[in-house]
């Protein structure tokens, strides 16, 4: 530890000229400007040159949250000069940043912290990821419902003047010290000063969020009522903190990126592409690679228990590819549309039913409609001499077509409902990745269409 | 028109006791819920409930985004009813709900306006979808920057009453007009009322945006300074509208489920799933699962042209399904990947051969992770008798190999590229979707296959 931190001074020492120069430059751009300057250099390097900007600027620094490696430059710095950083930040963004350090280098720096600032933190950082409590902030600003206007405005002025954003005021009870409502600054403004500040109140109903609650109901609460800030509060309604609305599309970028990610089929990077280390992208994506090679491989045992048909009929394999693509096709659709919805929550666990009654005619009808088509090409190459599908070409078409119907029917089934199953048993709906159904498709598929084949070919080609 | 008009107030009248009975119940909801209890209404019913609400209430209804049949309901309204709630909405939400609108009911409303509401909504409804200007508002508040915080204080107070939401005042030249600053209203609370409101700019830089920039850019530049609202400037840097943080999580909302759906291979649906149409739904599935089936028709003739060697090794079939998904799979990950980055911009145009260079390597070694597991089941199977791929065993294992490291290659190129060609040749990157990715694999998938059993196998089984 101690290592660490003097190979970092001796590094920066070294490179004094350098960064010092850096820093200067820097020191007029903005914070995300400067951010992204400092991801773009090692973390070494980037530690140097926030220890030489000014202290306030550093910490307007360290709380972007488009800073990727702000934990690993705190953790280099000098630990007396990291804790009065870190004890600047806003709460949430620390609580984020600690995060990312190991274990021993978060105990040392919260241990340098005035207890107030500890508890703040050590509180934040016990809240699971994706729960609304792990993504709030404690800095707000809140004041009891006997203050007058004027009283608010005054506390605004002295007590909050170094907060840069000011979302709302949050009114609690005086006594029992509950929240009780939420004012808009503005109606503070037009307010008469002399009078109390629940005269400011507007007419609609508090909405607020318990800290237990996912990250998803706090972007959902926000977005539907287009608040600045939605109050977090605890089992006795007390207020403890507030998500407010930049965290929320921060949250949200996050969110689709992963679901994105996962649908693509492979496991959730947090890094940008092209600053994420090489064989950390290439682990991520082989595990379901492998996965879903592994999947893929009852393919060939199906394929070998059809042996035997498929040397007597081998113009059945000219169409596998097209037929077990179509159900992982209809089958990805029919997911990624629910992904989405579950995500959002327009749709629920509790409307499964009324999702596979849709599906279900929708898959027949998108079958038959697939099907259709690919009867019309056999018949057709076959009516100009394109191609010789033999003897029994109509029967042939006739199991392609049919295969589709049965096939993309499944498909938009399984691709329906997958989602749902894996949000019952807590996984993330969007692992039913586009590969994955399509995988669990291809199997099926292929049982499908050389059962159809038995029936339709039985007495002629097998 | 005119018939529909009276229909609606027939059927209204009709319902009289059921539409009034609701709207009595919704009074007290908050808007956001009103809007989803009329959303689950046929829009006649939707519309006679409206019609029943205190005039400001209707207002707040038809201000949310997530009311999905704003437009309808207003044009089952009689026009003289109907025109007054459009002058009272949010311009912003007033243009969303008119470009709805049939053309004839729009110019209609349009001219029962006054002339500023109508100039303004003209201006709005110019502006092409996914543009700054088509999400932007026109209702801030703005003071030449000749007056003292009093003033503006004031102003707010009075000229701004009814406005429910104030993200930040913008300070113009007096003279030219031009948008010179903003400030956060905080910063008036706690300024000296005698200075001028220049003293209390920020520090930090404006940010502000053209209306001809794309969406993504207003997004961007909120999510990155944490704004509340980036001001919109026309080309001499008058000030025309904002676009706010709210309207912004819904361009967000829209932006990702349209990138999740066209990833999964349809075109995007506006409409919750549960909500929309079955026909419409089925036509928005129809098409592309059609085009990827006519696309995957390429591999049974590509199948054809093997067919030869399809006779002559017929154990080569069992592994057609499991190498055509590998290469597929890798290619949507790659896919996956390189859209979000484009969507978010933290990677452009200009970085393709960056991407290309990480690529190639991670494909290579993607590829011979699955070669290498796949050979060893082929081994494996043969080794315990599981399978007898006849005495060349060895070598078709090789085959399957080889192919599978140099198809995930190329799924991993194409899945990568493909993003690129599209934003460059003007599509949405996300039209490269899985199953898109997928089937242009397929094809070459299996030429490259053919092409390795051929020189691996010549002279023994081919």
């Amino acid at each position: 530890m101690n290592d660490n931190t003097e190979a970092t001074l001796v590094r920066a020492q070294d490179a004094t000229f350098d960064a010092a120069a850096m820093a200067r430059r820097l020191a007029e751009e903005s914070a995300p400007d400067i951010a992204d300057a400092l991801d773009a250099l090692e973390p070494e390097e980037g530690a140097a040159v926030l220890a030489l900007l000014p202290a306030e600027r550093a910490v307007e620094v360290l709380d972007q949250p488009s800073l990727d490696h702000g934990g690993d430059m705190l953790a280099l710095l000098p630990r007396e000069r990291a804790a009065p950083l870190l004890a600047g930040m806003s709460a949430d963004r620390a609580a984020d940043v600690l995060k990312e350090m190991e274990e021993e280098v978060r105990a040392d720096l919260l241990g340098r912290l005035d207890r107030e600032n500890r508890a703040t933190l050590d509180r934040l950082l016990a809240y699971p990821e994706d729960t609304a409590g792990s993504i709030m902030t404690t800095e707000f600003v809140s004041v009891p419902s006997n203050w007058t206007i004027a009283q608010v405005l005054h506390h605004i002025r002295i007590v909050e003047r170094t907060r840069e954003t000011v979302y709302a005021v949050f009114v609690t009870d005086p006594v029992k010290q509950t929240l009780i409502h939420a004012v808009p600054l503005r109606r503070l403004i037009s307010g008469d000063p002399h009078a109390n500040v629940l005269t400011a109140v507007p007419a609609r109903r508090l909405v607020s969020i318990s800290a237990q609650a996912p990250r998803e109901e706090a972007i959902r609460l926000i977005a539907r009522h287009d608040l600045l800030a939605v109050p977090v509060v605890d089992a006795r309604n007390h207020l403890i903190g507030i998500v407010t609305v930049d965290d929320v599309i921060d949250a949200m970028v996050e969110r689709d990126t992963e679901q994105v990610q996962r649908m693509g089929g492979m496991a959730a990077v947090e890094e940008p592409y092209l600053e994420a280390g090489f064989w950390h992208m290439i682990r991520k994506r082989a595990g379901w690679l492998s996965i879903l090679l592994v999947g893929e491989m009852i393919t060939a045992s199906a394929m070998q228990g059809f042996q035997g048909e498929l040397e007597k009929a081998i113009v059945l394999s000219l169409f596998i590819p097209l037929i077990m693509s179509s159900g992982g096709n209809s089958g990805s659709q029919a997911a990624s549309l629910l992904i989405r919805e579950l995500a959002l929550q327009q749709v629920r666990i509790a409307d499964w039913w009324r999702v596979a009654r849709r599906e279900l005619p929708s898959g027949v009808i998108l079958g038959s409609i697939l099907g259709v088509i690919a009867f019309g090409r056999i018949a057709a190459w076959q009516y100009f001499g394109l191609y010789d599908h033999g003897a029994h070409w109509l029967l042939i078409a006739l199991t392609v077509g049919l295969a589709l119907v049965a096939i993309v029917t499944f498909g938009s089934m399984c691709g329906s409902m997958l989602p749902f199953i894996l949000q019952r048993v807590g996984f993330d709906p969007a692992t039913a990745s586009a590969p994955f159904v399509a995988t669990l498709v291809d199997v099926t598929g292929l049982v499908i269409y050389f059962s159809v084949a038995l029936v339709v070919l039985r007495g002629t080609l097998l």
